[in-house]
């Protein structure tokens, strides 16, 4: 497929965006970041003009040319699909499940219910406090990396989440991860997870992907 | 791939072994059902004979022959990959995106709020009155559902969510539409999500993979 046109919507410190802009940077594609400010103007995501991007009023989502495409795991894999040079998914079916299990277990498992409009309708319509909402984070965090680990001490854990190329599963981690600091996380309970983390960081499709080094993050953050 | 014995961890109020269960069926394939019990023995699924087929402690997960596949969604994917026949996804790229994130915004976005163990956080960890869990739950699906309805106007829904052949959308929204009755959220707001599950529900793959006809659903539920 040629290079149409790339625009990821997307936010400086979504952790779904996050997985999507290592992915483009695997590929090696080029893109144009188009920011939705998730805290400003009452959340941009809820605006006329990004709802008739994604109804679901989240981010990210991916234009390409005249199309959009919704869904952070979705978009891995239509670019997977269209661009197959540096796979983001090992060949055999048995691995391809096993990769996209980890990646489904941080996104279906964990992320979703730390999310912002999740910790939003705690703290509005039952006026958790702060210190439940973040015992509340690091539980899920937390349940979900030991269930990681477990998977992770596999023969087929290589340098990355599966063997010696990073994967979806590794595009998935390395923002949880990111995440799971935020919200005062040990992660190095997590040894396997901890080195992976590592291992991807200093590739710079991922590095260059960080939340602080995204052209929408506040000043200074680098 | 040739069909080695394929056993399916399973318990028949879970949507997400209910999704499995249909896929299992639109590729006609011939599976035993383990059933793992959410409520007796203090969560069958917390079992350390559990634990070590998915440390997740969630169900389903999928024998085949001696490998172990863990996520619904990764196990559709794996089923479609392994047997081609009856494709549970749509050939183009963009399709195939479409029906991903239709699926995704289900299993991501609206089941893991309201899956069991989240609600049991709320009743024992925040002591949540059942009136107030009932509401957060219809909220997520309504919330969800009405993201759905608008992707649904687009031409390339069909008789099902994409076109005439039933998808891995089809697997996830019809669990959910099951869990949406079960909570009192009134379907008939959502004319295409209804229309489709009526649709579905006409074949024989979606109809048997019904959670009261399942071999562990309790007696008289049929």
């Amino acid at each position: 497929m040629t290079q149409d046109s790339l625009h990821l919507y997307s936010y400086w410190r979504s952790s779904a965006a996050y997985r999507v802009r290592i992915g483009l940077n695997l590929k090696g594609l080029r893109y144009e970041t188009v920011p939705v400010h998730l805290l400003r103007d009452g959340g941009q995501q809820h605006s006329a003009e990004y709802k008739a991007v994604n109804p679901q009023e989240l981010v990210p989502a991916l234009r390409h040319g005249t199309r959009t495409i919704r869904q952070s795991l979705a978009i891995l894999e239509y670019l997977d699909e269209a661009w197959p040079n540096a796979p983001l998914l090992p060949v055999a079916a048995r691995d391809r499940a096993r990769v996209r299990a980890m990646a489904l277990l941080v996104a279906c498992d964990i992320h979703p219910l730390n999310n912002l409009r999740v910790l939003r309708y705690f703290e509005n319509t039952w006026n958790v406090p702060q210190a439940e909402r973040d015992a509340w984070v690091q539980h899920w965090i937390e349940q979900g990396f030991g269930a990681l680990e477990e998977l992770l001490e596999e023969p087929a854990t290589g340098a990355y989440c599966h063997g010696d190329v990073p994967s979806i599963a590794d595009c998935c981690l390395v923002p949880q991860v990111y995440n799971a600091r935020r919200f005062g996380v040990d992660v190095a309970a997590f040894p396997h997870i901890a080195r992976i983390e590592a291992t991807c960081l200093a590739l710079p499709a991922f590095a260059d992907a960080r939340p602080e080094l995204q052209p929408d993050a506040p000043q200074g953050q680098a």
